[in-house]
């Protein structure tokens, strides 16, 4: 019980962080599900990479930045050698992927948020920082890909849908 | 010493969470400003609102919302009746609002992040669901406007400079 009053009293519990990521992630899935699979992988817009190449990225980011903080070695970021050619294969890796950060993250318990560390080798912070710098970056890719579906006709999943 | 113990068990602490909502908020000030005036308020992408109207919604949102879990009154989204009509203007909205955001935050502790309430009069949450819900949607919407400069031909300021 006394257990259950030091997690409530804070702003967010790490039950409810991976909800709130997991709510993202799904999110997420949506938005690459909403595009054709050729603008998916080659429609841009003021020479930014296409969304397939956003999605990349966070492929590199999310559950390979969480296997470093449960200790299974650091890796530097990957992206270029993710093979995600096709709509279907990319959204395997994007379950995939969600499936391996329900995993560790209860290997990686809040004690453990405040310890320092240096994600993919080279940026300093804490996991809670690089963790929120994840979810944010998820966010912030994701949204520019609605400007993508927008721009190709099509109307995004809503942003308050998890 | 003990509660700094409980403080630093936590995900994110308190304090935390309004330093990296400050971040953000620093960062969409400079999304903002780096848009010349006339783009601010009129370019658009495939029927979506200029990224003047994003603003005035983040306006609307963002200290507002606080204000609501401070108890000082409940209303509804106003985002219709700012009189955002420049870039100076704009700037000066925001940076009033990040002000009230400070001084609003220390009102309300940790101890109340799980009470419910209706963001609004009308969204159902937490003060903690309701306070992400604001962060999320402003790099939503700050993502965005970064598409609608790199259209313009204007770098953004990095995601990653906070």
């Amino acid at each position: 019980m006394e257990l259950t009053g030091i997690q409530t009293a804070t702003v967010i519990t790490h039950a409810e962080l991976l909800q709130h990521w997991l709510g993202h992630r799904a999110l997420t899935r949506r938005v690459i599900d909403a595009f054709p699979e050729k603008e998916l992988m080659e429609f841009t817009i003021g020479g930014m990479r296409p969304f397939s190449g956003m999605v990349k990225e966070l492929l590199a980011i999310g559950a390979p930045g969480l296997r470093q903080m449960v200790g299974v070695e650091v890796q530097a970021l990957y992206e270029d050698n993710l093979e995600a050619n096709s709509k279907a294969n990319i959204l395997q890796l994007w379950d995939e992927a969600t499936e391996l950060i329900k995993v560790y993250w209860n290997q990686v318990p809040e004690e453990k948020f405040h310890d320092k560390i240096l994600a993919f080798g080279q940026y300093e912070g804490t996991i809670s920082s690089s963790i929120f710098y994840f979810i944010d970056n998820e966010i912030h890719h994701r949204a520019q890909g609605t400007v993508y579906l927008r721009a190709l006709g099509i109307t995004p999943p809503y942003f308050y849908e998890r």
